[in-house]
């Protein structure tokens, strides 16, 4: 997929840095860009070059395995701004692999590694006024992977589409302190067999409703556990989970049930970098409750401190702010990709100045 | 929904009394029909009156829930020509009872019972020359209800759309005397808590892969275990299941992990009639193995004979043909469907031929 026979938009405005946005206020909302990457496939053929097309609706068929079989994987990333004004994106070939992985499990066929990283890329050059300035947020990127076409039955989908859409977005969760969680003990989000361990669509409309409620009673989030016994945490309703306890940080294994989130393995490392030990392992309710501290991970919260669980009756309360260690990794962490410190470990990709 | 407010459109192909269609062709594909009918709502809303438009394909935010987080149901009902050129649905307040109680499971708004019915009507009456003629098939009707609107995070959808379009379709499965299951001992369908009891998309294409695999080792479908035993049966990839010894008739119950069917509902009914005991309970795999008939009933499907279950290495066969009680209750259930019975039940909904 050479740039050159995909030329990027030139737009009237392109000489103004940045769009016309209200920057403070930014939650996780969507605030529409200019454009969007689209490229189309034919069952049994593959991804050929894609293009840079004006954001906006798309034209599906009623008949899709989309709307009628959920047959969709999505993909969230960022785009950064440093303060010396380059743009990168964090480990996109992660959610590549990902995307790949996913494919496989709905019968679908996924653009290759190289074609969505450029793709991720092409978006984010063609919506780069849209990328908040430092401190301000970050431009979040949804590549979608949708099965397109017609097909009455159940089956895999006769046209694929790849998408990449941009939101500049702030913060996930309005919170302060930390996440309030409540352990669901009587709801599920995956099982073993099914597609909890990749990006599928149909993991996350299931947990709407359980959300909504956890929501109205209080707490921030909603902790599941395992279907297979019960006993076990595996992630909240969008973010993976760790439990930190004396010198061990310990996180959920990704064997089926749980995404492997890019999030959750760049903080394993940075936490084994600072001398952690992080073990990969069945984390029980037990444990969970008599650890020091509690934090979230994903692309959307970045490293979330949990402040609360609430299981069944009993609230425990966890270690936040200024002498939590998910403070310092999230500082890391951020530091990275902010470009305040060197990147040693070749996460962040750049996106080049020159193309635009 | 008054149809004077939604007048059907007067085609000038109206007087023909059948579309152009090879009849004899027909399997469960699609083959488009002239016209669907399309609602929408926005969120805290209800839906006002719909309207028939062209098929073709629909327009919709690429950061819709549907696209992105598997927010969507669908119904699947008949059409049926009767001899005397009556075109009838079958029990289409069952479908959208259950669309009400899926709606509610993933936050959704739905349509009322009536505004369900009438669009079904709607959507027959204006593709009345698609419906084949008796004996050649029937017309599908596929209500969707889809979360649009554009939401980037995990919520419920700022719009919904409710949609429904028609293909004529013959059998659902190419088998002669019947169908060939694989018992699929390692992925379950759905788990407690989860969607499996509402007709959601996201139970769906997650089992594409299996089908595939079970396909192209000679099986004609899967038949999935309950995820929290692993002992007790559920359903097919898209129909629920039946088994028969002696005189009583058994199916798993309704409890939330398979989907309550219409056909399952009707079928139970009918072999009250004739004497069956029915009885829904959990059916362990030990007593599928040891039954003396199987059977799947769905509205694709209507009434299919199991002909062999394969559980690990143990195939067992079952009564099939004239014989079998399957053959009955299908004639039985047809026989109402197609007019040439009486309906005494109240199941069929005539299509007014004065609105055309």
């Amino acid at each position: 997929m050479a740039p050159a026979s995909s030329p990027l938009p030139i737009s009237s405005e392109s000489d103004e840095k940045y769009a016309n946005v209200k920057w403070e206020e930014l939650g996780f909302a969507l605030t529409p860009t200019d454009y969007m990457y689209v490229a189309k496939c034919k069952e049994g053929e593959s991804f050929s070059q894609g293009k840079i097309v004006p954001y906006g609706d798309i034209s599906i068929s009623p008949c899709s395995p989309i709307l009628n079989y959920g047959q969709g994987l999505f993909e969230g990333l960022k785009a950064y701004r440093t303060e010396d004004d380059r743009i990168r994106i964090f480990r996109p070939d992660q959610n590549a692999l990902r995307m790949l992985t996913g494919a496989e499990r709905l019968c679908m066929t996924p653009p290759s590694l190289d074609q969505f990283v450029e793709a991720v890329k092409q978006t984010v050059l063609a919506n780069k006024k849209w990328v908040p300035p430092p401190g301000k947020g970050t431009l979040y990127i949804r590549p979608l992977l949708i099965g397109s076409g017609a097909s009455l039955g159940v089956a895999p989908a006769p046209e694929t589409t790849f998408l990449v859409y941009a939101s500049p977005v702030g913060g996930y969760h309005k919170v302060s302190s930390g996440l309030n969680l409540k352990v669901d003990h009587k709801h599920h989000r995956a099982h073993s067999g099914g597609t909890g361990g990749v990006k599928s669509c149909t993991n996350y409309s299931p947990v709407v409703k359980l959300l909504l409620e956890a929501k109205s009673s209080g707490f921030s989030d909603i902790l599941f556990l395992d279907a297979a016994t019960g006993r076990n945490i595996e992630e909240l309703s969008a973010c993976n989970i760790f439990i930190v306890k004396g010198n061990i940080v310990s996180t959920p294994p990704t064997s089926g049930t749980i995404l492997p989130g890019v999030t959750r393995k760049s903080i394993s490392e940075l936490a084994r970098d600072i001398g952690y030990q992080v073990q990969e392992r069945d984390v029980s309710v037990d444990e969970l409750l008599e650890a020091e501290e509690v934090f979230g991970t994903g692309t959307a919260v970045v490293v979330t401190a949990v402040e609360t669980v609430t299981f069944h009756d009993k609230k425990v309360k966890y270690r936040t702010g200024e002498a939590a260690l998910s403070t310092k990794l999230r500082s890391m962490l951020t530091n990275i990709q902010m470009g305040i410190v060197e990147d040693k470990k070749g996460w962040m990709v750049e996106i080049d100045r020159c193309q635009g």
